[in-house]
């Protein structure tokens, strides 16, 4: 401690410039990014190509987040939220573990383990200690009750404070509807280590705006809206091309895309913090409900976007999805769009694959049948699908779709993937096809809507159950045993 | 065989009919069929999905063609040139092997391996006696010299018959040049077992027609022609697609466009037979070489369809190509014809990335460095590059151009692959990258030759030694040793 004062009263003595020349590897920050409402940013860089960015939020969090994107890594979050004004922060690492203290007898606000490198190695943080000077008091915050992720295997239905606004872009939305995903399972099973514990989950809902940022003048409080599960600043390279997935702002991390109930809170609550709202809210027009909105957030645009337009589906084509839950669905009901001759639904569950044809599926295969294959083959002219849609996410499924594809077909991942899969390039390089994957960018969403308004494509097939939201934890439930329960998409309502 | 003697003796009491009625499997051929320069077949069928088909093809061999191409086995040529006219074939089988007979007492004609279908269970021949009641004596043939595969290490350049035509769209082309690829030395290796030892190797070269079939109107004799590496019926539902690669025609193997030193006889000979004339070769125009053609017949347009094209390369993209063999040259020579930024040579070989240059490539880099991945991260925004084009064939390659390939960005395989690659799908499911891989189509083969004629490819940059056809074993060797000689295309003149 008495070690950390010295150095500080050492760097009080020193200039801003020369903090920043400091082994040319510190930034200082200049005064006119310490207003009420924007971030500070301190870079303490280890080495040029990955560097440890700490920012902190005048909102009273401290991020902790390595760049650059490429490296994949997720940001580090580490909650301060009585992070008193004024406070001086040490940031102090070894090859395994980095910690943060505030030297004003806070105690340690957080420990994390040390993020480790593509390749393996782990990347050694830099210790430093920086004058945070210009800190205001935490906004006494209003309380609110939401679904609190506790750590693997744990969620809870809590008291937490209401959100506010932190960047002009913001607005704050109080949730009309929301909806489980298979991500959030996912996240609960510890399968996302991204997510830090006590993070509010969801990405997917409708809600009313109660507060906007000074910037957005296209949306007013009262407006109600549905919440695209990725967020997108409309500004960054990858935003400019529609591939909102890949946004390279720093909210959440840069560029990842997907940040609701991952690295910022979620939508299952019963308000939201919605950054670059504008590019993120889409307005609910008339004629349809905040439950056929939530249904447009995540998994329409999600079948549409990954499924049917990578997937290249055009007039004619026959289409096999592979898996029908939610998003196979999704995949089946936007696929008529594109005029195709045949949609075959395949899953293992018999009664899933049934109904799948109110969805419009044209052929159901039950993938347990031993001669699934050749069922499948059966119903095209012989070579296999033109297209082939993977909407579940092992290894076993995505081989099933390289099974039944023609030659020049198309492979489209919907599926989010927990290992590796073999691709058979001996065989497969002679193949012509195409394999494609990602997040959805929900560039497609305002188009989905109109054709929901219009009822060409009927969102509330994907609704099975409805809960009202103190009744969430239910809701998982009934969710969780989706092949019990028969449950589709669950929603919530405020 | 007397027992053989006695089956004819029933058969030869029934009628065409009864054949084609006996157990619902075979068919009998009608007489229109049997003209010369037709094929005869007959279906001695097993199952319904797995149908072994015979075609006794009159000029004098025995095809034995699984079906359907669906299960991608490989035809199972038995060459029997000295079949006697009305001769009766014997077909036996056992679950390891089946055979052909002559019961003209020319005992077995060939023998061959039982094909074994993709889930690894051997599929039975039927047994059946056929009488080849039409079967005409094989023309009294003129002898060639030709380079000949023979077994696994082994070729030969000897004396063959010279091609005779077979169907009314084939023509006869002297060569006037052709030339050896990567492909042919993995024939040699043994990797491509549906190559038979007899079969003259070479799918590229340029020459002259020396005889037409009665169904070519738009090819005379003396046409100087580039000879394509695939062969396209021109009707089929791929050829109509453009996607020759695989053409349904039962030529070589329906379903498979590259037969020419593969499934039948290629063009490193004096002559070769070409099937489907008219929609596979392209008239040389005035000013361009046949060396310079013979760079059309495979690497350019592969180069372009297969990396360029595949990759979706457009104005202002980093391209990358890890593997700077003819290949990997020739999608450099075409990435500019799309206006990219950057255009990075990658390998192993510093003298192989310098010459890149020469060929369009904007910067190079090695790839036994230790950074190398940083070097091309920072020829980009920080990203990676749009289009990673793999060149080589081996999973380490490929796994490169992952590594390098940024979010939305594509991976354009090329190389021909002998093992599985490791896909980390737990990592790719959201990075929205494509990743496309295929046999060349050459329907762009045209369109190159157009920007060859007008030098704005520099197709003879390709050529690095030119060999008299006699002495294409030491084109061979030369080839063979490319890392010691820095051989690229070998120009091998008739």
């Amino acid at each position: 401690m008495r070690s950390f004062k010295r150095e500080l009263a050492r760097i009080r003595t020193r200039t801003r410039t020369e903090l920043c020349d400091d082994r040319n590897a510190y930034r200082a920050v200049s005064d006119e990014h310490l207003d009420l409402g924007r971030r500070m940013r301190i870079y303490c860089g280890v080495v040029a190509r990955n560097m440890v960015i700490a920012e902190i939020l005048l909102t009273g969090k401290v991020h902790l987040v390595r760049k650059p994107s490429r490296e994949r890594s997720h940001p580090i979050v580490m909650p301060s939220e009585h992070l008193p004004p004024r406070d001086i922060l040490a940031f102090s690492g070894s090859p395994q573990r980095a910690s943060v203290k505030s030297l004003s007898d806070h105690g340690p606000l957080a420990t994390t383990t040390q993020p480790v490198a593509k390749n393996g190695s782990a990347v050694p943080w830099k210790k430093g200690i920086f004058e945070i000077s210009r800190m205001r008091h935490t906004q006494e915050r209003k309380i609110m009750k939401a679904l609190v992720y506790q750590g693997p295997g744990l969620k809870e239905w809590k008291e937490v404070p209401e959100p506010t606004i932190i960047t002009a872009t913001d607005v704050i939305v109080k949730i009309d509807t929301t909806t489980i995903c298979g991500t959030d399972l996912h996240i609960l099973k510890g399968d996302v280590p991204a997510v830090e514990v006590g993070r509010i989950l969801g990405h997917e809902g409708v809600g009313t705006i109660t507060e906007v940022g000074s910037a957005v003048s296209s949306l007013k409080v009262g407006d109600q809206v549905i919440i695209s599960c990725v967020s997108a600043c409309g500004h960054c390279d990858f935003c400019k091309k529609g591939v909102y997935s890949h946004c390279l702002a720093d909210e959440g991390a840069s560029g990842i895309g997907w940040i609701f109930g991952h690295l910022i809170d979620g939508t299952q609550a019963e308000f939201v913090r919605v950054p670059f709202a504008e590019t993120s809210l889409y307005l609910l027009p008339p004629g349809v409900t905040p439950q056929q909105g939530t249904v447009l957030s995540d998994i329409l645009p999600t079948g549409h976007e990954i499924g049917i337009q990578y997937g290249h589906v055009k007039a004619g084509d026959v289409v096999a999805v592979v898996g029908v839950g939610p998003v196979g669905l999704a995949a089946i009901a936007t696929a008529g769009l594109y005029g195709p001759s045949r949609v075959i639904a395949i899953d293992l569950d018999a009664n899933r694959v049934e109904q799948a044809r109110k969805f419009g599926a044209t052929d159901t295969i039950v993938s347990s049948d031993a001669d699934w294959k050749e069922q499948v083959i059966a119903l095209t002219d012989g070579l296999g699908v033109d297209v082939a849609i993977e909407a579940v996410g092992i290894p076993q499924t995505f081989t099933m779709c390289l099974d039944i594809v023609r030659p020049a077909g198309h492979v489209a991942n919907m599926g989010v993937h927990g290992k590796s899969v073999d691709l058979p390039l001996q065989d497969l390089w002679i193949s012509n096809i195409n394999i494609s994957m990602g997040l959805v960018n929900t560039n497609t969403l305002g188009i989905l809507l109109k054709l929901v308004a219009q009822k060409k494509i009927v969102a509330e097939n994907f609704i099975s159950h409805t809960f009202a939201l103190e009744d969430i934890l239910e809701a998982y439930d009934v969710f969780e045993r989706a092949a019990e329960t028969k449950a589709l998409k669950v929603i919530i309502n405020a």
